[in-house]
């Protein structure tokens, strides 16, 4: 319902007129350095009014820690964090209640839960959000200590403007060409940092690219309508382990999470849709040493997750988003009772939510990943205990079979926990 | 881990070389009817070797209906049902315990699990599929008895081929025929019956482009290579009101239930990718009257969900899936020690998997569907038991507000239950 | 970890010294009237410094909802209710730091966390159950409206003075008089109200057994000694059919409540321990009808389950609770670092906690069937879905056999649905 | 539902007259050696048919393993075990089906799920605990091969005949006798193990009162009746740091579990209900070093477990039976139709549950603790990976405070991890 995860609980609560929103995490590790600084910088990422671009209505989110930490450190007890809502007025019993809003939460909210809310479908809003983006700077408070996982969104399109991906792969096409953007595309996401991307209003690294996308931003805002576009994330210095095998593979919890963001409509992994179209013996990421006795592959079209679990290699994805339902101009629509009639339109709107949802976007992927850690120590702090075995010819990877047929059983005094233990230093 | 759904709760068991695949099911209600007939044929519209498009080896996977049915009944206890692996043998200690298959599951289940298993991966094999497409039966039973509900998935797209989608959106371009596009593609989700998909070997309902499908996949088997492509599947006749409007909105069910079927790599629903070029006055859904009291939406981009919430449209999404990693063609690649090698190529395999997937997505949309529609059934019923209330503003959309600024308190005897109740008859 | 229930999730936060306790519910019924006046008096009840036999530090527990409601009414989305910690000094770093006390938690908190925080066992402070009680007035409230549900806890003894329990059952003894105790007691249970219990300052209805119960806290105070003692709860109008029927069984459901109140040392349903004692013939509560098509049973040894589900009589059960481990003399002990010495008293203490625990029992008790309730409909809307089926031999009680040892297949179009819809209106 | 356990899930199925029962083990770490010879014999202890004191009926209940294992260990995914039903009659249609039996699961298993089974309450039966007996054999591996637990459980009362337990407290008694009695009984957990309890056919390792168990077992047989009695459990070895602290205190899980248990009717921890009449001064466990660095406590009346907690003492507990609700005599009752008569007794049925309940009790006790276990595994491997802070006064209990009020910050270079790890070898 409204939690997220099953050992990093996080758990919303709060909708756009009531007294407060924010968000309950169970299951933080204790003795993380934490504070307030750790936090709020993230909600000032996501908070509207920062440029022209955006809504210019200035929510001041403040976050209050409310539980869970003593001088400055976690105490392994759920955290709690509330923002307080600026405006708690009821809502406006207007215009707005005749009719429910075209493509937003109003119809379905009703439809579900037989209350018509002055918010309408309240926990649609993106104010929502701001539970998920404070608990995500708690995961990546740790994430960054413990294993040094960088997390970076961007901006890659609005509208048909878009940092240019790889090209469509064809037979007949040049396949060094081929090779090679996506070569390129692999190293700028190597690179890519929260500063490189904060740099620019629209929050994409790629500055040619961002011109273009404010014009396409302004156009909208000049036309009173609104468009969407892609974020693209890259998740760096993931221990590899992470992701169940099954219904639980790490792509499906990172489909999970973003599909969950308000306005969200797809989500690729790796090469994507447009991997489709590449052939097998192109598309599979051969393996190389890595010099460190473990291995990397030469190619990453598998985005860094194999059979639902982390690789070691970077994690990259795209999330779609629609262009917002609110828009600055009156809409042809029906009333909740069936009459056709005009939403008059009210107010100035964001006309593009891409550059807001990159922090939103980074942080249900920590969200996802830092569940997906304390799953995998878990089983691994498990397997570590287990005393060595006389012979164990099927843990550890160094075995080398001597046979075609039959394992050769040999006393090799290897245990499952010392090999999984030496993968993610 | 291996268990999906909360209140439909499946948890398959098995890998290649055990003694048996299955599944158990908790939460399915009493007094379905169901036998092995009502499971078997989905079973058998997965198995391999049914074509000369796919791998030629016949699994014959039969059901057994271990517990939880009586005289042809469900009990509401947990039904377990079981697959017998035919070749139990632990494994070919050979070859393929010196590689790591590329693009496969052999190494990260290593550095996952620390243990090396003859059948590598054993967990990410199609076969574990069985336990869900047999769930799904179930499931499928119940929807169709309760509700109607129709769920039908086709190949969409092989490689490069692909039914033809509605064209991308520019402002330059002819607006009727871009919404005429879209039209044609609402109607064909509208109609499209498994016995449509299910007369085509390569599953797509449009004889033409299955035509060229089915060339592209003969060209891959020729090249010993493999290739992916996209499924597309609607859900029609879905009771509104169902998906949890925060972090289990119903798209992101769906997309995590997508994402864990293997070799599938991205997920997007109604307008998806190509809606982030819409702008908002377009892409916004109007509603209109639906002549019973309730309202549809003119267009469907939305694809049949609001805010997380199934509004009682179609719904409809794609999901990709990547050419098939296992090859018949040798790889240059490293062994798990990390010396540079070549992994030989070992039996036909199946150039393209989608023909295959196609019951597979049907299945996961089925359970995805089936645990959000009993979540919202114990709301419904709760919300039904609370007697009517005397004054009560917020419940109801047919209530109509008297001022702009305040709600006028009247005493319309209506409840949340009874509004509720009528939604989706 | 910090969350109870699975449809009805009830997650709290907090410690002793941090900005504030509370909690998050999850899944509450929309529709449902609520108010702070729905609350506050349940937290009143739980509130120390009440009568002379309690600590008498006022703590002024004063509740805010922020969100989950509108106009007073629940909107179905998560409810955040929140108290402020009045004392929010990071503690009193002096001798309590040198020991952790005998018998709490402040050994255990450290060795879990590794962290020692000032607080000592935060979480395992009574002032955590303040989220606990103010969630559960929430679920009684709905449990009133909707069934009628009545749940009544009481002081059942104090130390050794205690509510004459039934005498043991001995083949040798007076049946008559031993089943006469029986009915007295559920009489007993029949009848008491809040009000009764509110009536005597140690929430004992019997007044006489409360004044020998209060003359034994006082010695204990005298004594500067605490003492612990038992409270009995009953749970009346509950609807039938609650409680899982495995690992959930409703009592289990219960014990586990119970158990995670701090202090308690045991668990008992119906006869509870004393029962073991009583043969089958006599324990075996027979089957009567009662008058609207239904069946009660005569006796209630059971406690109004049986297979784990309730059976729609009276729900009875004790809890045990220890003397509270914080006391005002000093004791003999070691310091973490395993030095013997003297820990010092500090303060006046509660000499018995049993009176405020009365109103976390009911608490957790609303909790737990609350939860239960919540599954059962989703189970009885979900097959009241199915239309009639034509031959139905295993569905509905009336249905009657015509021979001993094969099913007579009759077409009654009688449905699981209907049958079970009956049952708890 | 049907599950037990978040890291350590146990799902079982089957009910007595369907093919199969068995259970779905997710989250067995990878790397056991585990085999049917693990299994078997906790199976075997289950069965009754052994003595002239248990039913005759010899089910021969053989375990056969379908996935999850290969070549001797767990590969760390789901283990599914299945024990074929040879009787899978449909069941007898006669009497049985006119009364729902007494104190039977029969009439609420219809008010739940609307469906009359052969089986009456078949989820209810003794036989689905086959399962969990299974599932728990496979988690002792583990623990024993980890952590050295043990796990042993004894009959410790038939009817009013018990193993002498330590005299209640009174003011005025022996304090040295009362002390002593308790240290007999802490000596007698410390040492009994399984093999004493089955070289006796009731379980009670107490020859003498085992003597007066099976005459009053035997008199219940005679009189056609049934007599029920309780199990006290103890764990040995178990490492300190588990249970979590708020809803899932480890002795609320315990609780949770045994009361799952089909006939249990109460659960008591340490001193239980006898521990409410002991004041606080003599209840409260005074600490003292145990030579390794660590504390122990001089008593032990909190049966191991502070706060929810464990502490490294040894964890006890008692579980309550009543008699068997099927007994070879006729009852007085009601039809399903609600018309008086007479249930005539049918076949000779178990007149003592309580030795087969033995390796239940301590199969239930495996799981809890086993999932307990693995969750805080995770909690200390992810705090253990925190560098060391630089200041951190509230980390470890090494730490010594200078002066009362403040905390004096001191590099101590000490980490939450390395506390933590330090506690359990």
């Amino acid at each position: 319902m409204s939690t997220f995860g099953s050992l990093y609980r996080v758990t919303t609560f709060g909708e756009s007129h009531c007294a407060a929103v924010g968000v309950v995490i169970d299951g933080v590790p204790p003795g993380v350095p934490l504070g307030v600084e750790d936090i709020q910088p993230q909600l000032n990422r996501r908070r509207p009014g920062q440029t022209n671009l955006t809504t210019p209505r200035d929510e001041k989110d403040r976050v209050n820690i409310l539980s869970g930490t003593e001088l400055g450190y976690t105490l392994g007890t759920p955290v709690a964090l509330m923002v307080k809502n600026e405006d708690q007025r009821p809502g406006d019993y207007s215009e707005m209640n005749l009719y429910p809003r075209p493509s937003h939460a109003d119809w379905t909210y009703l439809l579900k839960y037989g209350v018509k809310a002055s918010s309408g479908g309240g926990r649609s809003s993106a104010r929502e959000t701001i539970g998920r983006v404070a608990a995500a700077a708690v995961a990546e408070k740790y994430l960054t200590l413990a294993h040094g996982v960088e997390i970076v969104a961007f901006v890659a399109s609005v509208g048909h403007v878009t940092v240019a991906p790889p090209e469509g792969y064809s037979a007949a096409a040049d396949h060094e060409k081929f090779m090679k953007q996506w070569d390129s595309w692999w190293t700028l996401l190597k690179g890519v940092s929260r500063a490189d991307v904060d740099a620019v209003d629209v929050r994409c690294p790629d500055k040619d690219v961002a011109d273009r996308m404010r014009a396409r931003i302004l156009e909208a805002k000049e036309a009173q309508d609104s468009i969407g576009g892609t974020v693209v994330c890259v998740i760096r210095n993931l221990p590899p382990g992470l992701g169940e095998p099954c219904f639980d593979k790490l792509e499906a919890k990172l489909a999970h999470a973003m599909l969950s963001i308000p306005a969200t409509k797809g989500f690729e992994i790796g090469s994507g849709f447009a991997g489709t179209e590449i052939p097998g013996h192109v598309h599979n990421d051969p393996f190389v040493a890595t010099g460190d006795g473990k291995l990397g592959t030469k190619t990453n079209f598998s985005g860094g997750i194999q059979g639902g679990i982390s690789n070691g290699e970077n994690i990259y994805f795209r999330v779609a988003f629609k262009a917002a339902a609110t828009i600055s101009q009156s809409q042809h629509t029906a009333t909740f009772d069936g009459e056709d009639g005009v939403l008059a339109a009210k107010g100035r709107h964001d006309p593009c939510v891409l550059p807001r949802a990159v922090p939103i976007v980074e942080a249900m992927a920590s969200l996802a990943v830092m569940d997906a850690l304390l799953l995998q120590l878990s089983r691994k702090a498990a397997a570590s205990l287990i005393p060595p075995q006389p012979i164990n010819p099927i843990l550890t990877g160094k075995w080398k079979p001597q046979s075609s047929s039959a394992p050769t059983i040999v006393a090799n005094g290897e245990i499952a926990g010392e090999a999984v233990e030496s993968d993610d230093k």
